[in-house]
């Protein structure tokens, strides 16, 4: 059994507390969160260092054993847990943040660290890390590149692509590949960073990453606006964006969410009019962005109503209408739960289609829509379905993608979604995908099963 | 031979305008702008459409016939030229700027439009294309990306790669990849369009790109800041980027570059207390930002003098000290020129070292450095120097990686550096882009000789 020869040089090299086979401590990292994605491991390998990683993986590489990278667990695709025997690869003890660089507004910071202590880091300088998801205490930095991971301030600084400013990575073969200068102009070949970012651990192992830092912004101001229809508060994103740089958040609510919302927190409806479509918008500056806010707001057309915190704590109960949509929603039971962007342009379209198009594959099931209106990120929930009934989610994917939309907005293919990326990828950029996964992991070593599809005959 | 047999098949596809053959016609497509690159080329080809271009690179990539892509022909590099009779794949005919989508802030454009072209429709609907460069009437939009340039906004907006929010190419087999649908939040394979930007010609052609605008900002301040010396400056660009989001541009130029500049131009001294190193801050914004600069400048340790525009007639005054460097020091003859970014924290040790570096080689030769210090990029003019003496490139570019710089901060490696790539990618990082360049191009038909090295025995 190779297992069993690589499993004993793996320990020779990390000690016996590298390697773990206990069925117990195992079992914790062969489950995803949500329940959804399981399988057997033929190990836990916990390696402290890079060059343990390298070990590792030239074993690996060597006889051909699979291994699956894990970071936080915190992934929604089934992208970090094994299937078949494979390796679990857990990168957590790689912890460590470096001290800030001040003079580039950068850090060094491992693969394993959670994305709360790097935050924590830069708070300490006075700075901000750009990305910020509720996972954030388990979600290591590592796995939120591997995603390329977007979050809640997408709309202001970009996803984790656009904070990457170098990386650390072992490729399949264990060679250990280390560009974390974070030279901002840096033409000197391929950007494998930029590549490694959003490869879901099928190109190469994250160890280390240098990251941007950005100015940590104390001046909010959060309002809620409603809206006669869709169209409407789509219309009025563009302008917003034109008028207010300062934006950190455009986000979305339908009256039947809001209404869930309010009756199982005990709420009052947050506009007097309840509006339709409700659309919460938060900007932060160094000065304060208040009056930018409400003269942009005043400008815009198909506004009935608006609501502005004048403090933290009304600011926090404007941001509950939209953030306790996932417990209101999960009341009713499990949801599916689909991540799409749309087209600015087709967003209003879509949402007032998927909900018939689900009632037609399934007449009782019922749509929640929510999301990052700013993006054209939508959350899309289905309640009143069986759980592994996956009819709902073909027919909203199919949806999305004929309205020029993409299957993932934010949480990646993974295993969950593999067999749609088809609907939004040509067989040419998936031959492509394939050619470099070949390049860089010419063994198929590295997350078997994940993102890029099998070819077919 | 098999470039007559191909020009045949192409002609007969293009059309007899898609060939040129004629000598004189060919020539100027054969040797780079500055004139140090010269090559032979078998035919000059000039596709109009992305199928033409398909068509033209499924031919020679069963042919095994080299291409070279061309746009602009403003490169520095020698990465857009032919050497030993390659087809030269001119671009310039694929023009054109779509509409532009108000609602997601981005445009369509075809690889062959100029910068210009692209700026021109950004300013029609109110808003700006970020990355701006002074060969903008010349460069191709698509010759932007595939080096991904730099330019006068990066410390605001990033260089190309950032703007870069979909791509349009042909691969080297033929087939073209198409992803143009410019939504924020797609996660959904391998980042194809940033792994091609910046690639120079050697994985992919690119044929359209769809790219993020911008806000105009129509207010601006435009200062020059003396300092006691190039420490002091370096420590106050850490400190306005923290204090002033809208800065566009922190620019550098020393003393003896001032005192040149004068002289050729008939200048008074922009400060009067003549400070040995001079910093030209600019910021932009919707509402006037010269409040925000002028006191992020008065909290600065090192300041001996500073100049405020008052209007758009001073502003250029200013700008002049720091554009015309180029001129002036071409009085002096034709200089090395080499494009460099150090990191913040060992950028005043190379102002002090490079001098003493190069007159160690070449105890005439004179040393010119000014930049943009807001990125970290210093362009390095060396004088009183055979042209192509490359002993003080080599030192240089030495000295450069000895501290943790890049030998190209935005020109890229083209021909011209690729000797020099192992001084700053290591054998695992080469190997890695030597294994994706052969994925996408395993006949090594384009750009050979650009960016990758050869692999030695």
């Amino acid at each position: 059994v190779p297992h069993d020869r690589v499993l004993r040089a793996i320990a020779a090299e990390l000690g016996a507390a590298g390697v773990v086979t206990d069925r117990d401590r195992v079992a914790s990292h062969t489950t995803d969160w949500t329940g959804r994605f399981t399988g057997e491991a033929a190990a836990l390998v916990r390696p402290s260092s890079t060059e343990e990683v390298a070990a590792v993986l030239a074993r690996c590489h060597e006889a051909g054993v699979a291994v699956v990278p894990q970071g936080g667990n915190t992934g929604l695709v089934g992208g970090g847990v094994p299937r078949h025997g494979e390796i679990v690869l857990h990168l957590g003890r790689l912890r460590g943040v470096e001290p800030v660089d001040e003079g580039a507004l950068q850090v060094t910071v491992s693969a394993g660290e959670p994305l709360a202590g790097l935050q924590a880091a830069a708070a300490d300088a006075g700075l901000a890390y750009a990305v910020d998801l509720a996972a954030r205490d388990t979600a290591t930095v590592g796995g939120t590149i591997a995603t390329n991971a977007g979050g809640l301030h997408v709309l202001r600084w970009g996803g984790t692509r656009q904070q990457l400013m170098g990386i650390e990575a072992v490729l399949a073969d264990g060679r250990v590949v280390s560009h974390l200068g974070g030279l901002v102009k840096d033409n000197t070949g391929y950007d494998l960073a930029g590549l490694l970012c959003g490869s879901e651990g099928t190109l190469a192992v994250v160890t280390r990453a240098r990251l941007r830092l950005v100015p940590r912004h104390e001046a909010r101001v959060v309002a809620m606006v409603g809206f006669v229809d869709v169209a409407a508060a789509v219309g009025a994103v563009a302008r917003w964006r034109r008028r207010v740089a300062s934006l950190t958040a455009v986000e979305v609510v339908l009256a039947a969410g809001v209404d869930l919302v309010c009756e199982v927190g005990g709420l009052p409806p947050p506009l007097a009019s309840r509006p339709p479509v409700l659309v919460l918008v938060e900007a932060a500056d160094r000065d304060d962005p208040t009056a930018a806010v409400a003269s942009a707001v005043e400008a815009t057309d198909g506004v009935l109503d608006v609501a502005v915190a004048t403090n933290e704590r009304e600011a926090a109960a404007l941001w509950r209408y939209r953030e306790d949509h996932t417990l209101a929603i999960n009341t009713l039971g499990p949801p599916h739960k689909l991540d799409v962007t749309l087209p600015m342009a087709a967003l209003a379209r879509f949402a007032a289609e998927v909900p018939d198009a689900v009632t037609a594959v399934e007449p009782g099931a019922r749509t929640w829509l929510f999301g990052h209106l700013g993006d054209g990120n939508l959350h899309v929930n289905v309640t009143d379905l069986a759980p592994d009934d996956d009819r709902v989610d073909d027919v909203v994917l199919r949806l999305v993608a004929s309205l020029g939309g993409s299957i993932s907005a934010e949480h990646g293919i993974g295993r969950a979604k593999r067999r749609w990326l088809d609907l939004v990828r040509s067989p040419a950029e998936i031959d492509a995908m394939r050619a470099i996964k070949h390049a860089l992991d010419p063994r198929g070593i590295l997350n078997p099963g994940v993102l890029v599809p099998e070819r077919t005959a």
